[in-house]
């Protein structure tokens, strides 16, 4: 089979054996999405090798155990557990110290015709919700699943600062929680997406002092140490400091004014899958409009590329 | 009267006209003990120029509005509000935007013989806690409030970061709601405090990876750049780093493994005089064995020099 891998350095379209499912679903991916951890995975973040990818959507081929789920047409969460530890035994293999990560962590990833995952890791996708929409599950799943580590309300006043795709997933889905959700970023096309979304919209050179303070909860979705400065600039007294993104390298920061504020800083990663695909089949959130471009795995180099410049959308690959 | 001021870049002993109370107390100063923020200020901390010092004790002399409050032995919180901000209003100036604070933002400080605060910033002193007890009223609340910031029972895991005055309040005040507390500092003399308290105490230089991961909340009271290394390896995963110290400069750190292990990272600055009060009438703590030397205030630069020495315990004045 293709499968898009990143090995001794080097990224390329390779043509490989197929995984064994054994006690696992052996999954044919119909799309995967590209998405920024794929490439900083190849400018070596988390020193993975392996076939790259972790947003898709597939059809399941085969499970031993589970033959209901044979035909369906899934996506899948992404940390596989130990089942045995505390975490796993309670249901949620995010926190397993011995997880491995689709992609990212010691299991190939979905950028290939066919993955495999636990059983338990599988969501079935609802009819009503296309591949285009299903491959989103991932990201929305980790923009929703702030709420798990911020209390957010209908008159919670909050700003995302980040344009990127995850940055725009957060603004949009936490629009349906909260009535005052800003978006900050440096690309006025990417923020209008934010805006046909009936979200306020700001770029970061229109941030003035007046607004510092004003946020009960801010989410930083740039990854960078300046996104990480305006939030803290942005953020109240005893207010929530949101950490979506991955940063690139050590970042220096204001520790003191952490203390004097009394901020809450929060780390945030994986989300629930379940949750999000109910979000995809509501019809209230519309991520389509994400979509940059599809291109097919045999082209994934090459969409690599196109994913890594600046102001890109969402790439799709089709394998 | 005399006042141990940091003006023009220079400390010195002055003389200097007492402070006019208007709507505020007059309070002759029986006490006070030098904080590292003291010995921060100095080195430029914090931009503040005037008299230093904020842990006291005293004894109210005028109030125009209080007089039952004359002739008695206080303490008081050091934060003065506005009065007509939310903060103010819902009794909390701790986070009003135009606040002065005691010896530390815009507001002359404890190492004086007099100092003036407002009538709503005082608790008064319970017979049976000495001058020397009172005195640490301040830097009790600072660590007895961490328990606004981070939920602590019985069963929390917890280690604190930091043998230094501070540190040790943090360890023998939280030890008194929690079985689980380890001290973890540099000082084997200054552990020997934490040890007399019944609390667990390790040098740094013990610490095996067998830690990692394995509290739910460590304090951070060292506030150093590799003390936040530290604590981001204790802690478990979706566990609570508390920073109580402020920090020198601008330190770097590995925000994506607070994103990777949803770490939670709270600051935490003043805490409620009351409850800290409270505490030392108790008598559950023994604030006196963190004592380290007592001195007149007129040799106030020579006790600040005394108190900035590696691993000085607290240095009392006494005008």
């Amino acid at each position: 089979m293709k499968a898009l891998r990143f090995t001794g350095g080097r990224l390329s379209v390779d043509e490989i054996d197929p995984p064994f499912a054994g006690s696992e679903a052996l999954i044919r991916v119909v799309m995967s999405g590209i998405c920024n951890t794929d490439i900083e995975i190849v400018r070596g973040y988390a020193g993975f090798s392996g076939t790259i990818g972790h947003e898709f959507v597939g059809i399941v081929e085969e499970l031993a155990d589970r033959t209901d789920l044979i035909g369906k047409r899934v996506v899948g969460e992404i940390n596989a557990g130990c089942g045995v530890c505390a975490n796993c035994v309670g249901g949620d293999p995010r926190h397993c110290p011995s997880r491995t990560v689709l992609g990212i962590v010691g299991r190939d990833g979905a950028h290939a015709e066919f993955l495999r995952l636990p059983a338990e890791n599988l969501v079935v996708v609802p009819d009503n919700v296309s591949n285009e929409q299903a491959v989103f599950a991932e990201p929305l799943a980790a923009a929703w699943g702030i709420r798990e580590m911020a209390d957010i309300k209908r008159d919670t006043r909050l700003a995302v600062i980040g344009d990127g795709k995850l940055g725009l997933l957060c603004a949009m889905s936490l629009r349906l929680v909260s009535d005052n959700v800003i978006s900050i970023g440096k690309h006025r096309s990417k923020l209008d997406i934010a805006s046909a979304a009936d979200i306020e919209t700001m770029l970061v050179d229109e941030i003035t002092g007046s607004l510092n303070g004003s946020f009960d909860v801010v989410v930083e979705a740039s990854g960078s140490e300046s996104g990480f400065a305006t939030a803290l600039d942005l953020v109240r007294p005893r207010g929530t400091i949101v950490l979506k993104s991955t940063f690139h390298g050590t970042p220096t920061w204001n520790a003191s004014r952490v203390v004097v504020n009394e901020i809450s800083v929060v780390g945030s990663r994986c989300g629930r899958f379940a949750p999000a695909v109910d979000l995809l089949e509501s019809g209230r959130i519309d991520v389509t409009r994400l979509i940059g471009g599809k291109m097919p795995l045999s082209d994934g180099v090459s969409a690599m590329g196109e994913a890594s410049k600046k102001g890109a959308l969402k790439i799709l690959l089709a394998p």
